[in-house]
C-alpha cells in the first residue's frame, strides 16, 4: 500500500523534519515589532525555499506589511488551498522563558518530549506538519499530493492588515474548492477534532447621558437621575432568569444543533468542573438548559466587557454623574446577523431610556458566525482519516471565539474552511515556554498524508 | 422701642460695617495651602481684637492646625454659641476673577450693591453679621445681648481636622444651650430660612469577585460568570418602579414631616423646572408620590456615585472581567442609622450572589441625620423675628447634603443648632467672583439683633 509506504517515510525522517523546524524556529519572526521585519522576510523566504524544493511554484509576495507566501502545484482533482501563518507572538516578559525562545530545543517531559520555542506550536510547527507531509508523499510517489495552494501570512499575530486586500487583490487565484487552516487544536489534548462553527462577533460602546454637567448629590440627589442607575437597570435586564437574552429577536436566527454534532458532543469526555475550577468557578452561566459545550460553542452570548462612569479613583466623591458606558458584545451563532442584532439592541434601550436621558451610539461592529458545511463529504473523509491516524474517533467541534480568516475564506473567496489542528491546550501559546508536542508534530504530519489521500484526489 | 434704637444703629452705622468686613476680607486665609498659615493666624487675631473691644473676653486657641477663635460674655438667661468660620476657599484659577480676590470692593449691579471679595459670603460676610449686632447692641444698650461664647473656627474649607478634638477637649466651655450657624443661605435668594433638617450620609465601595483572572470571552463566554453582569443585575434593582430603594428596612426609620412643615415646604416657591432645567434635566427621579423639595430634602436616597470593571479604555476588548465594583452612598434621613443601613445593604447584595462570586466590602462609614427639634420655642421664637424683618415668613427648610458642625454639636456637645444664614445662590461661593449682597449683610445684621432679642433673655 503506498499510503503505508508514505507513513513510513514520515516515520523514518522525522528527525529530519524536527531539524528543519527547529531551523524554521530559529528564525525570530515577530511581526508586531518593526524591529523584527527582517526576520519576518527571512522567515518567508526560508519556506519559499523549501516549497520551491518540493516542487511547488513559491514566491514571497509583497504587502504594506511583511509579506505573504503564496505557492501552487497544479494537478488534477479539486484544488486545496492550505493556510498557516509563519509570525509568531513577542516573547515578554524573557524572564519567565526557560531558554532562549529563538534557540530551539527538543526536551523530555513527563508527557513526552517536546520542542520548545516561540512559535513551536503557533504556528510554525503546525503548518510544517503540511509541508513535511507533502515531502513525503513526494518521496514516495514523486509528485506533491494533490491541486495545492498553500498560502502562509506573516501578520496573524499582528492583527492581519494587509490579508483582505491581498486575498480581494488575488481573490482568482486563491478561490480554491476548500480550504485547510492548522491553526487550532486536538480537543482535550488527544482527541483529533474539526472545527466546524465559529462564533461570530458584535460589539459597540455606548454612552447614556443625563444632566449636564456631574452634580452633587448632597444639592440634587434624590431630584436628579443618576445615568449609572439608568445603566444598570436596563444592563441587569439583559438576561432572564434562565440565562437567555432579553433583547427582542435575538435568537430568531439562531439554529438547533444538528442531532448527529448533537450526539457527537455529548459524547465527549468534556470536564466542565475542571475547566472552570481552573479558573476558579463551579458553575455554567449561560442558559440553563443547555450543556456547557453547547454554551460555549453553539449558543450566543451577551457580554459586558466594561462600564464606568462617576467616580472610580480612590476614596469617596458623592457624584452624579452627567454620564455613564458600557462596552457590550455578543457573541453570535448560525444566521444571527450583526446588522440585525446591534438595532435591535439599540432599540432595546432606547425604549427603556427615561425622557431625561439620551443615548450615544458608538462605532458597533460585528462579523457573523462561520458555520461550515460538513455535508460536504470531503469533511466526513476527512474525520475517517483523523480518526484511522489517532485511533479514536474524531469530532465536529466548535469555537467559542472567532478566527477571522475562516470567515475571509467564506465571505471573500467563498470557499469552506476545514480547521484541523495538533496543537494541546497545555502549549503555553501566546505565553512563555510555548511548546509542541513531538507526538503533535509526528502525528501531525502523518494525519495529512491521511487526509489529502482521502480528499485531494 | 429699644430694638428699634438698635436696628437704626444698624442702618446708621453700616458704612463703618462694611469697612471692617473689608478689612477681615483682606486678609488671604486660605487654609488649605500652608503658604497662607500667618494669613489664617492674622485673621484670628484680628477677630480677637474686634471681640475684645466689644467687651468679650476672647483668645485665640491653637490647634494643630489653625486656631481656633473662642470669645465669652457672662450673661443671665440661656447659653447661646455663635459658630462661624474665618477661613476661605483658594481662588483658582485667578485668570477668572475680574478683580484680586483679596482687594474687595463694593460694587453695584443690577441687582443692588455687592461686596466681591474671596469669603465675602463663606463666611466672612456671614459671621461678621452676628459680631456687628452684637455691636449694635452693645452700642445701644451699654453691655452685649446675652449670655454668649463665639466660637470660630479656621479649617472649615480644608475638612476640619481639629475640630472634633477641639471640642472634646473643651466640651464644657462649649456646651451651651443653642448653637446658631451661620453658614446657609436665604431660601431662592429672598425668604429667610432655618434649616432644620440635614440628611446624613452613609457610603461605601464594594467589588463583587468572580474568577481569578480575567477571561477571553471568546474561550469562556457563555459557561463563565460575568461579574459585571451579577453587579448591573443587583444595582440595577436597587429601586423599584416606584423609584424607592428595595433594601429591605431601608424605610423603617424614616419618619414623616410634621404636618406644619409638610405645609410650609408646599407653600414655598420653588421652580423644579428651573432647578433641574439648569442642568438639563426636567423629570424628578426620586419617589413618585414626593414633591422634589421633599426628594432633596426630608427623603433618603440611595445613590451609585462611582461603578467600574473589564476594559474602559479606548477600542475594545473582549474580557470577561475577574471583578466589578461601584461605590454606592446612601442620604439619610429622619432616624435612619448608618450602622444598620450599611449591614443591611451588604445583606441585600449577598442575598443575591451567585454561588461563584464573592464580595469584598471596603471601609464603610457613615453618619446620621440631623434632625433639629424645632418645638422648642426657641426656633419659632427665631422665625418670628426672622419674618418681622424680612417682611415675609420665614420657613423651617432642610438640606440635602450635610452640614458636619451641625451634627457634630448633637452628638458630641448635645445641643441643637439653628442654621440661619443670608447667602444667595449665586454668591458664586467657592468660585471665582464670590460676593456677598450688601442687603444680605445688612438685613443679616438686623436679622440677627431682632433674633437675640428674642431668645437671648
Amino acid at each position: 500500500m503506498t499510503l503505508q509506504a508514505v507513513l513510513n517515510r514520515v516515520d523514518e525522517t522525522l528527525p529530519q523534519a524536527l531539524d528543519r523546524l527547529v531551523d524554521l524556529l530559529r528564525i525570530p519572526s515577530i511581526s508586531t515589532d518593526p524591529a523584527f521585519k527582517p526576520d519576518c522576510a527571512a522567515a518567508a523566504d526560508w519556506l519559499v525555499k523549501e516549497l520551491e524544493s518540493l516542487g511547488f511554484t513559491a514566491s514571497v509576495r509583497p504587502t504594506p506589511g511583511h509579506p505573504m507566501v503564496v505557492a501552487r502545484h497544479e494537478a488534477p482533482g479539486p484544488h486545496i488551498l492550505f493556510y498557516g501563518h509563519y509570525d509568531v507572538q513577542p516573547v515578554d516578559p524573557l524572564s519567565l522563558w526557560d531558554r532562549d525562545p529563538f534557540d530551539p530545543a527538543i526536551e523530555e517531559t513527563a508527557k513526552g518530549a517536546v520542542i520548545r520555542a516561540r512559535g513551536a506550536s503557533d504556528d510554525k510547527g503546525q503548518l510544517m506538519t503540511f509541508i513535511e507531509a507533502c515531502r513525503a508523499c513526494k518521496e514516495i510517489h514523486g509528485t506533491l499530493p494533490g491541486n495545492l495552494t498553500i498560502f502562509l501570512e506573516g501578520e496573524e499575530e499582528s492583527g492581519s492588515p494587509s490579508l483582505i486586500p491581498f486575498m480581494e487583490s488575488n481573490r482568482q487565484e486563491l478561490s480554491a474548492d476548500l480550504a485547510l487552516i492548522c491553526d487550532t487544536g486536538l480537543f482535550a489534548d488527544s482527541q483529533p477534532a474539526i472545527e466546524m462553527m465559529l462564533r461570530g462577533l458584535a460589539k459597540v460602546e455606548f454612552t447614556i447621558k443625563a444632566a449636564t454637567k456631574d452634580l452633587h448629590s448632597g444639592m440634587y440627589g434624590g431630584a436628579a437621575i443618576n445615568p449609572i442607575r439608568v445603566l444598570t437597570r436596563i444592563l441587569g435586564g439583559l438576561h432572564d432568569d434562565q440565562g437567555r437574552v432579553t433583547v427582542p429577536g435575538f435568537y430568531d436566527d439562531v439554529d438547533e444543533l444538528p442531532e448527529s454534532v448533537r450526539a457527537q458532543w455529548q459524547s465527549l469526555t468534556f470536564d466542565a468542573g475542571k475547566f472552570l475550577g481552573d479558573v476558579g468557578l463551579s458553575i455554567p452561566a449561560g442558559e440553563v438548559n443547555r450543556t456547557p459545550l453547547e454554551q460555549l460553542w453553539s449558543r450566543p452570548t451577551a457580554e459586558i466587557n466594561g462600564i464606568w462612569g462617576g467616580y472610580t479613583g480612590a476614596g469617596f466623591k458623592t457624584v452624579l454623574p452627567a454620564e455613564a458606558s458600557a462596552k457590550v458584545s455578543f457573541r453570535l451563532v448560525s444566521r444571527q446577523d450583526p446588522s440585525k442584532i446591534l438595532p435591535a439592541f439599540k432599540a432595546w434601550i432606547e425604549a427603556q431610556l427615561p425622557a431625561d436621558c439620551s443615548l450615544e451610539w458608538n462605532d458597533p461592529i460585528g462579523s457573523p458566525a462561520s458555520v461550515m458545511e460538513i455535508t460536504d463529504p470531503a469533511f466526513e473523509a476527512a474525520r475517517a482519516a483523523l480518526s484511522d491516524e489517532w485511533g479514536v474517533p474524531a469530532v465536529y467541534t466548535g469555537c467559542g471565539g472567532s478566527i477571522p480568516i475562516a470567515g475571509y475564506f467564506k465571505t471573500i473567496l467563498n470557499m469552506d474552511a476545514m480547521l484541523i489542528g495538533f496543537a494541546c491546550d497545555d502549549d503555553q501559546i501566546h505565553s512563555p515556554n510555548e511548546k509542541y508536542d513531538v507526538k503533535s508534530f509526528h502525528k501531525g504530519i502523518r494525519s495529512w498524508v491521511r487526509v489529502l489521500d482521502r480528499i485531494a484526489k
